[in-house]
């Protein structure tokens, strides 16, 4: 069952607000590239995959009242694809979807500045449409990793509301439920905003995959029952080496299935590599509010004045990786080699 | 700075409601072994030496008000003492204080019932005293560890409020800055009850300690930056080859620290230890009703009939416990022989 969080419709951009999931189902509207950024920065819609393709309707909505030149249309795109990109630092999806809609527009010979403006949001219809087989093809690869009666550890949400609607980790698992095989879920809540706790756990209920709910500090005594047959996660940014930048306890999860033998994967769509950055040490990981800790349920559940560090991400270097499900395929160390195949791909 | 949970005074024993901190400061009164029993049970009361203190009231509150012959007396201290040590399963402090309490009444050959009122409640009080004087001593021992400038992370609150007001990890952290060296502490804030949000940063923001909070899952990260010079955690339950029980997320935390060579260390009293108990294998592991993890916060953040697995504590192994920190001195490896030690003085 897709969970798409966005859909494009009457020339506006309607958002799943995921702040209030599970409780509420609201939309909201972004009618400019400014209420787009206000989104994404306040994690109105969040997940890489999700995140790049609102940017790609952003870059739309930015430039869809241009006048002017064709230069001015181009100076005005390029000032709203940078704007657009700093919403959010640490996933490269936001940027990838930005410069692939920039750099097809910039191929275009046409001068009419709507013809222009048509090309962005074709470019960005068709980043979402790819989102989409994107997720489905590493879907369909990473199901054949699976067999009936595995029971899979899941951290924060790499579900359908973090893409288009399929899912990245939580894809495979629904190919593999999909091919007739009993899958079991087990969802680390993931603080501070739990997103195992409201999104994934949301999605795995709608979709009848038997799941059960853990604090993120049990995953040690989880695996450590032997229940667990392997993890699989999602990613926000990986590097040339194959390090992984992913929501913050990541690297935890991995250090704890090391320790326990478990196969660690990562599921990620090519729009999530960054071959610029050689290693995790140059992926910029965000640092948030500390009341997203402190205040996180709406009441203070620390004393006044307490610091906290809030790290967002975490990377989980790449030897610690059993291998990565991608569209191109599932695959294993030497990275740099089986990166070849997605990069021939991109 | 001490932080007592309880207090004995006016034949009653008053309870500083932990659950309502770091918001409220609320005493409630026990009357009655049953209200002590609902207070362990309910965890107004918590911490395997605070429960253990508050225990030995409970029994003479179970036995104040017994009429009778002094056999009739000895069948009501039995039964309440049996009563009283189904109020949590895990930490043994709880059973260890209250046969302390009963074997030493037993030996008394008084026949006045009141008399043998009397000797419960001397005995309680002793109970109480012993665990400040054990806490400040393994306080002393551990705080030689300690070098000015580390930086400790903790887990849960194993301070004042979980003991008779010094505390056991925390008790060492006090000892070392009471001598003068400068110790930061970063406090994991151990869902789902946060007691390392709202004890922890609570005591340590009193006590001006500099603390700083990070949620469980971000542990990891924070080992991986160097900045960490060792862990102590409290426990529930050590078994004689050192295999500890204590609060869920303790046995993920050694595992990191495993990873990162980080000394682990565990700082209990002799009432913590259960030589009865061969392995962790023997340890019972209470579980706790979902709506901890889902309605934590007074607000429901997980979906309705969602699964949940909510273990209130896990064991780690002893082969991952850099030495363990007690009243008989800095307990290492191989434990059989070191613990020895703690048993001649027991």
């Amino acid at each position: 069952m897709p969970f798409p969080p966005l859909k494009f419709e009457k020339n506006t951009l309607k958002l799943l607000d995921q702040r209030l999931l599970p409780g509420k189902e609201i939309w909201v509207t972004c009618r400019t590239s400014r209420d787009v950024h206000e989104a994404i920065r306040t994690m109105i819609v969040r997940g890489a995959p999700a995140i790049g393709v609102t940017a790609g309707y952003g870059l739309y909505l930015g430039v869809k009242n241009a006048k002017g030149s064709r230069e001015d249309f181009f100076r005005r795109l390029k000032s709203e694809a940078d704007y657009l990109k700093t919403a959010r630092p640490t996933a490269v999806n936001l940027a990838n979807v930005i410069d692939l809609v920039y750099e097809a527009v910039c191929r275009s010979k046409e001068s009419n500045v709507k013809a222009l403006q048509n090309d962005v949001l074709a470019e960005a219809r068709r980043a979402h449409l790819e989102d989409d087989h994107l997720c489905r093809t590493l879907g369909f690869y990473g199901s054949k990793l699976l067999k009936s009666g595995d029971q899979v550890l899941t951290h924060c949400n790499a579900g359908g509301l973090a893409t288009s609607g399929y899912g990245t980790a939580l894809g495979v698992i629904y190919a593999a439920a999909a091919s007739g095989k009993k899958i079991a879920v087990y969802a680390d809540e993931t603080r501070p905003l739990l997103q195992g706790a409201r999104l994934t756990a949301w999605e795995l209920s709608k979709s009848k995959i038997p799941s059960t709910l853990i604090c993120d500090n049990m995953a040690a005594s989880l695996m450590r029952t032997g229940k667990i047959s392997c993890v699989i996660v999602g990613a926000d940014r990986i590097a040339a080496n194959g390090d992984t930048a992913n929501k913050i306890g990541t690297y935890g999860v991995a250090v704890l299935a090391q320790k326990h033998r478990i196969p660690f994967y990562v599921a990620a769509p090519k729009t999530t590599f960054d071959f610029n950055v050689k290693t995790g040490a140059g992926i910029p990981i965000e640092e948030r509010a500390s009341e997203e800790i402190t205040e996180g349920f709406g009441k203070r559940t620390a004393p006044n004045g307490m610091k906290v560090w809030n790290p967002a991400f975490d990377v989980t270097p790449h030897e610690m990786i059993t291998a990565f499900i991608t569209e191109a395929g599932v695959l294993k160390a030497p990275f740099k080699s089986s990166f070849k195949k997605l990069r021939r791909k991109k």
